[in-house]
């Protein structure tokens, strides 16, 4: 494995010559309640391909710390980029990655909204053909957070921070967790809420979709492992045969 | 001053109401000759930011690692950003921001390459006119390096991996250097060089332009001070008064 | 219900100041086998929406007869449009319907490839705040198909001229089906489908992707009843009060 | 001719084997007075496109309904593209046509607004070379109705929903016509009409520009036969030759 | 009338609140034969659009020397700007115009190929609604040259490098014409020609198309006079009431 | 050298074979003052350029009359283009140019706010390779300033509508120039000037940053030569060789 940001530019050609797989963390700057930091998308994005640049021996890019996060835009804080930013971001390095000899271009996605951003982005790269490239939006994860979870969230596939977002921050960075700020929040959704593009400050003042108090470090961490499983059966077909 | 990265929104959003300033760091992962890492303007970029926010009581945010760094596109590992790509990028957060309330929008530049797409987005910021953007590019560096450089550069201010830069990351992340591949490399350049779009591997094998043995931290330590002081006075104007 | 198309403007806008809901099919023209037509998309569309159009006392809007239909593109005859094209279009019929006094724009999606690109526009339209606008897919036929189903199909969530759409069409339009060439195929599968934007042709060489010859119009009646009835609860808080 | 709406794709891609052109309707959801529906446009060159691939054995393409209708866009329920929209559509059709083995791309363009859009459309394709494209805007049809018409048109070269466009609608949809609100309507056109662009509901309550009462089936079914058989001498000269 | 090529603005400013009307000459750098400059249709706008000036008392803004002249693409020396280009000049001036006060914008197109692109400009000037907008192609020009004309043209409606343009050089310029060229040319069309997007060199090897040989100034003078007198027919119901 | 607009296509095409070098002055039309025309720098750049095209035995283009002006935008008469416009004008040309056989393309450009646009449109044209294309910022035209310069300007670097513009127009076009209206202007500007994009009407009501009353042709005249011979040296090694 090697981290590209602290590399010299021939140890990554190198590198890449041998391995050519990159990993690229693309996360978002994204209110998650008052207990967790606004990086929250980007840690858990980072730790993921981290762990699997370890485990595939890939070149580890230094993340995206921006993404499009629309519908949590209404909290200050939150910054927010186009969905055409966010594919022109991963066009753009999956065309310089081919030039730079890799074969296989792994987004970890760690924002909801970077979904079909990154999706278009895939398709783009994918018709040019240069290189596989694949965004991964945490394969396995909800099965592992459906494992681990004490309390309920607030609506069926939002886990924002609550118990699993919580625990998974607990995990990677727990001095930037306030857990004295834990307090559940079951916000009243919209009764068409899922069916369109919507906001969510309109109906909840702390971000909070869950319950935090349930969490610890130890339900994040083995929700950071299974998901990292999932991850490398998802790429094991599409990895570089040297 | 607030690591936006590791802080909740509700802590940002506090602070940005008692001093509405925003620093964002813009990068490159960009070639550094064989001693430096590819993240060296990120990383520079990322303290100077660093060093500024303490001083301003500003909210920092967290770095964009990549930038348009075409002229150094040529060397594997280098992934660059169309100007386009770095414009919308700017333009986004610049609005997100104005949206969170914050009044001045300081872009700290590392990278050569993102000048002309950051002034582009200043400007759009500009005419909008919802909050103060500017986007610096190291005012008081050139001086600063001239005052403690003891080898030449290559070219008239080109100062690109070698004695300055190398002394500036001795001074952020020595563990991140290679001081074993210090070398000198005093490329012969095209006679049109500085006068047209060009790239820089047909001329320069090692991507180092100068020699980075003289380099010390505690040079870098200096221009890094000097650049912050610069940017100190280039902002005084533009303070929000609270 | 007023069908728009064979309509005069007096009297479809004498009907929106009344009830002002229209519906738009947004179809494809993409192979469906050898056996259902290339508008087999398009026709589901319209036929859902010309029973919404009538349940909600609506304007029927004609359908986009073409989508974003990539995936089937290798199979001659599939006309695929570009993902912006389609949003374009709905993004200019939304603000058109705005101009025209509609307050509630429903597109009933009949292809799986217009699903971003509609949620795109969706999403313009929402931020632009002109009408409520939202693309459906399909809510409830998933679950209607499994309660008919008497062959299982190629893949997960892929029910592509098989017995479903088979069905679907032997009960729309059962003179445009061909029996005789009813042929069960399951291919087999790249070990990364699913996971990243993928062509079908390659492995799929009718278009195929089951056993279309258990179907009946009987079982293509329930999924479209079944259908019409899960969007209508999805719509019903959505509806202007008058 | 085979209709592509209602056909297989391996029987279209067979009947382009053989005869590689296919026809598109280009239309519009357009006021056309009380007494035409809106989709007289579409209706119209669907008619004419119909009989142009019967004649020359082409694959008939199911329309588009929408156009580039902005002068009428002030009359609700007149649903107006963007004329960026109409060029996408248009190229992205014609190079999915010739992705589809056609040679010969001919667009029934039945919306004096697409013409400008399809015109650019058709350069694109002309300028890729990968398939002839011609937008048809209706040879003949102008002679055709000085020499049936019994009422004088409300301004040169302006037939919108008036003798003779009512006559068409007879001929192709009589119940899609309401004779009892045949009523002249000869506005009073602004000094500038015509040379510049300019929206038709300031000038015209109605948006009938002629006098719809002398219009009968006998005269449409001359006019659009007329312009058949221009259109088809038009094309004589592009069939490709097998 | 004030020249704002040699004027202050200061004069300009004052002239436009007088004389709200600026008039823009648009041409094309484009082949004319051996015979006649590449600027000839640049040289003839900008004398209409002088004459204009005068007679209204207007701002003459200085020509835009290059225009989409695609269908000439092919003779060396013709420069061509793509359409989308051609639009961008004539919104940003007229936009520019709008904030410099001016009520009336002429465009006195001297280029085929700049219709279609000008149109749209014009379209999307008439929507923002700042200023009146009005591009001339020439009007009455083709009835004065049918009326001095001595030698037939090469095709209808095409006045190229022929007796009338001729004329109007010399008219205009007789110095940058080549009377010792004057070579009639009568190309055999492609029986497609006029019905879609062509290029002309395949079929016209000097780029005339027509008979030279006939063309007098006084003819030149006398096709410039009607055409003025046309345009001014065309702007009088346009002109600002002061 | 030959000047384009008032030449043959065919004697620019033989030129062109013989010495394939064109030369575009690229100019703006923004105030310069009371006493100096809006075309002030479209003359200065045409003349660069002339005197460029005839040391060189250049194919010389008919100017571009606008540019990207927006720090001039407040002052009535000033005409911006955007500065994707004149990215795209500048492209457009250079394509055209390598289709017309030109193997370098010079751009002199006279408008500070055309640098960055023309710097993006020379890369697109260095990326693909067709032509060398250089843009000329006036070479050498600040060190003859300083040399002949009896006033101070008004800031560093800004010499506009002062002593040397005003010397400048005096030796181009005297007619042009008001010496009855020569009067000092030193604005004061605001602290932050030269550190982000600004407009120059809300602190110099005049427009002129300086003292023209020192000017004399004399003056322009050395400096325009002094800026050619600079050009030339900067052209020198890019010249092609035959």
């Amino acid at each position: 494995m090697l981290d590209a940001y602290r590399s010299a530019w021939t140890d990554v050609a190198a590198h890449l010559r041998g391995t050519p797989i990159a990993i690229l963390p693309f996360g978002a700057l994204e209110q998650h309640g008052p207990q967790l930091p606004l990086g929250t998308d980007t840690a858990t994005a980072t730790e993921v391909a981290r762990r699997l640049a370890e485990r595939l021996d890939a070149v580890l890019l230094p993340p995206i710390h921006y993404g499009d996060t629309w519908n949590n835009a209404g909290y200050p804080g939150t910054l927010s980029l186009s969905p055409a930013t966010v594919t022109a971001i991963a066009v753009d390095l999956g065309r310089a990655l081919a030039d730079s000899g890799a074969e296989l271009f792994v987004v970890v996605n760690g924002d909801w909204g970077n979904r079909n951003p990154l999706a278009a982005a895939m398709r783009t790269l994918a018709v040019e053909g240069r290189l596989r490239a694949i965004a991964l939006d945490y394969p396995g994860m909800d099965a592992a957070i459906e494992a681990v979870r004490e309390s309920r969230g607030a609506a069926p596939g939002l886990n924002h921070a609550e118990e699993a977002e919580t625990s998974i921050m607990l995990a990677i960075d727990p001095d930037a967790v306030h857990p004295d700020r834990f307090a559940p929040s079951y916000p009243v959704f919209p009764s068409d809420f899922g069916t369109r593009p919507m906001q969510l400050h309109p109906f909840s003042e702390s971000g909070v979709f869950g319950d935090p108090s349930r969490a610890t470090a130890a339900k994040g961490e083995r929700i950071l492992a299974e998901t990292v499983e999932a991850s490398l059966a998802v790429l094991a077909d599409l990895l570089p045969h040297r």
